[in-house]
């Protein structure tokens, strides 16, 4: 760093990192996976917590189809190979929003146990805070809610490679957190993330 | 919402936007966008101004080489193709720490003007602050200081399509600032850019 001649300037020795910005903001980060069914209310769960945590001075950012699929991953499809890109690259940006500091809420259905597993993999081995939870739901019940009327559509062969119609999802098999949408209340649910996240140190005890 | 049952959770109503963020950060966002030469001091500037920022209780966050291109563009090469590719991707991944209320510094040669017009489009479509920084330096300068020992390779032909020897760099016509980093020093970079976001409203008065 070369003499310091600005006159208000507080200069700063070498890179800014994660714990600064934890101290900075206050807070541990992570991302929180959400996985399920089209229908199984990952996006309910993920928009009512990220408005819990953002009361309680938390720094929380989704990651939906909305700001992703329309922006990052506007050019992929729906086959196979896209279907894992596009987690990839969701994978990637949450790992960078949890460098950043922030608590990142993805929710994308991610039926393969593979593609998530790779996301685990690559928030572990940076030695991020990475958090499965997996909000299961009956197809019963995720059809009879049936929110965008993609089900519908599916039946009717309108839509392919629909996920559980004709399409596999895999269910985690260790994931951090289990929910039962179809059984839990969203207070329920919402408590049960807060909880594991004041229990890791992510979030400051209530 | 459903009826709260949980104790000490406040409900949010709504979704969380971009102001509610900015108000639990305590100031604005933007997407610098450092623009130059390779070796013209693009990542010296940031992180110098990453530090700053900082030290003033703004969140900011790089994007580079570093955390882009063995990242989300792993998977990317260097062909126009995937420099286009490379550049949007940067964008888009910038835009959403905007959205969440950050100040992203890209530093990448990005060394087409239509690609880096198109992330201006990006943001602009959506309301967000984008400020191009031409971080100008004469190719004889960047040349001689050959900080990863690139310019070499591109000499001796070990490297093809290196931007300023046998691929072509074009400067921005409007950036919102124009560095000198020949002439300048670190410190006076900075300032300019501190001054700018100050006068822009994204960082509070000195």
């Amino acid at each position: 760093m070369t003499e310091q001649k600005a006159t208000n300037v507080h200069w700063h020795e070498g890179d800014i990192g994660r714990a600064e910005r934890g101290k900075l903001l206050g807070h541990g980060a992570a991302t929180i996976w959400f996985t399920g069914l089209s229908g199984s209310g990952k996006s309910t769960v993920a928009v009512a917590l990220e408005g819990v945590l953002h009361e309680q001075g938390v720094l929380a950012y989704r990651l939906d189809g909305d700001n992703v699929r329309l922006g990052i991953n506007r050019n992929l499809g729906f086959n196979a190979e896209d279907r894992a890109e596009n987690i990839r690259r969701v994978g990637e940006v949450a790992k960078l929003f949890v460098d950043c500091g922030a608590v990142a809420l993805s929710s994308f259905i991610s039926p393969y146990a593979a593609d998530r597993d790779k996301v685990r993999a690559l928030h572990e081995e940076a030695g991020l805070p990475f958090i499965e939870v997996f909000v299961d739901c009956s197809l019963e019940a995720a059809e009879a809610r049936d929110p965008k009327g993609l089900y519908k559509k599916a039946r009717a062969g309108e839509i392919k490679n629909f996920t559980g119609i004709d399409d596999p999802y895999e269910a985690p098999a260790n994931p951090e957190l289990h929910l039962h949408s179809d059984q839990q209340s969203l207070e329920e649910e919402v408590e049960a993330i807060l909880a594991l996240l004041r229990e890791r140190g992510i979030i400051p005890a209530a």
